[in-house]
């Protein structure tokens, strides 16, 4: 069997996607539970000088977002960054898992040898596309999606492992 | 160019968890400069009822070795989970990186078709290789050498995402 990149992207993010966003919605019901807005979630961090859930998931998205259209070779369409509920922001994620299921599998053919070039503030990375995979777009999306579980978690959200890993 | 089987375990893991070495030391540093006993961090978490950091770096090494062992259908050597000490946990890590560079890539070819099970507390979880990857494996490896790294990021260590991601 011929792996594809197909399998090592948009298979890969979307279902840590959906994993996250029904992380997402056992801190709303969390926050129900113990009656406090869910919304003081979207705020929180692990430390001051880190980024709150917000960011984590809106970098999550952008991450699988970017990385799959540059392997495809398309420009990817610009999110804008202003969710400010649990809600906005699970339906971000919807948004991306969309995006990502909409790219032609045949885009993405070959592209483990295709230059890829990633802005990274002043510098500009350049990987092969399976460097790119392996060392970038999929480290980067599970540091997001995880440093978002471990906010909810460190903030007494009832999840697990389980949660993050989904069903197989 | 043929993506292998080697390319998403044994060399994301070994890069992972090197970062990983290199992140556990800048905890050590940082301990000396503030002069704490660098080994308080070792038991730290971000949860009363979640793993501490030395828990987060066994585990992260044995679902790393015992995967590519898995993958490779060969059974994996048992490491005693008895690190108290940041080095102690480097040394691990450095061991697991030596037995992940010992597996013969030919014993790792084909295996995306394998059957792989994988014994879950009471549960076996059955997985073809590929999906073993995609959905076990690599999320669950990225899953604890972030938790890793945001127990020391929570506890002040001056580290940030490209410590994580390393040189690429």
């Amino acid at each position: 069997m011929k792996i594809s990149v197909q399998a090592l992207s948009i298979d890969i993010f979307t279902h840590a996607l959906g994993n996250l966003s029904a992380i997402l919605e056992k801190g709303v019901a969390h926050a129900t539970a113990k009656k406090f807005d869910s919304n003081i979630l979207v705020g929180s961090r692990l430390a001051p000088d880190m980024l709150p859930l917000s960011k984590q998931v809106q970098i999550a998205c952008d991450l699988a977002k970017n990385s799959a259209a540059r392997l495809a070779g398309i420009e990817p369409p610009r999110f804008e960054d202003n969710e400010k509920t649990i809600e906005e922001l699970r339906a971000r994620i919807a948004r991306t898992i969309d995006y990502l299921k909409g790219i032609a599998p045949g885009a993405l053919e070959g592209s483990e040898e295709r230059d890829i070039k990633v802005p990274a503030g002043e510098r500009t990375l350049e990987f092969k596309g399976l460097v790119f995979l392996q060392r970038w777009a999929i480290p980067n999306v599970f540091f997001h999606v995880t440093t978002a579980y471990n906010i909810l978690r460190h903030n007494g959200v009832d999840i697990g492992k389980r949660d993050f890993l989904g069903s197989p």
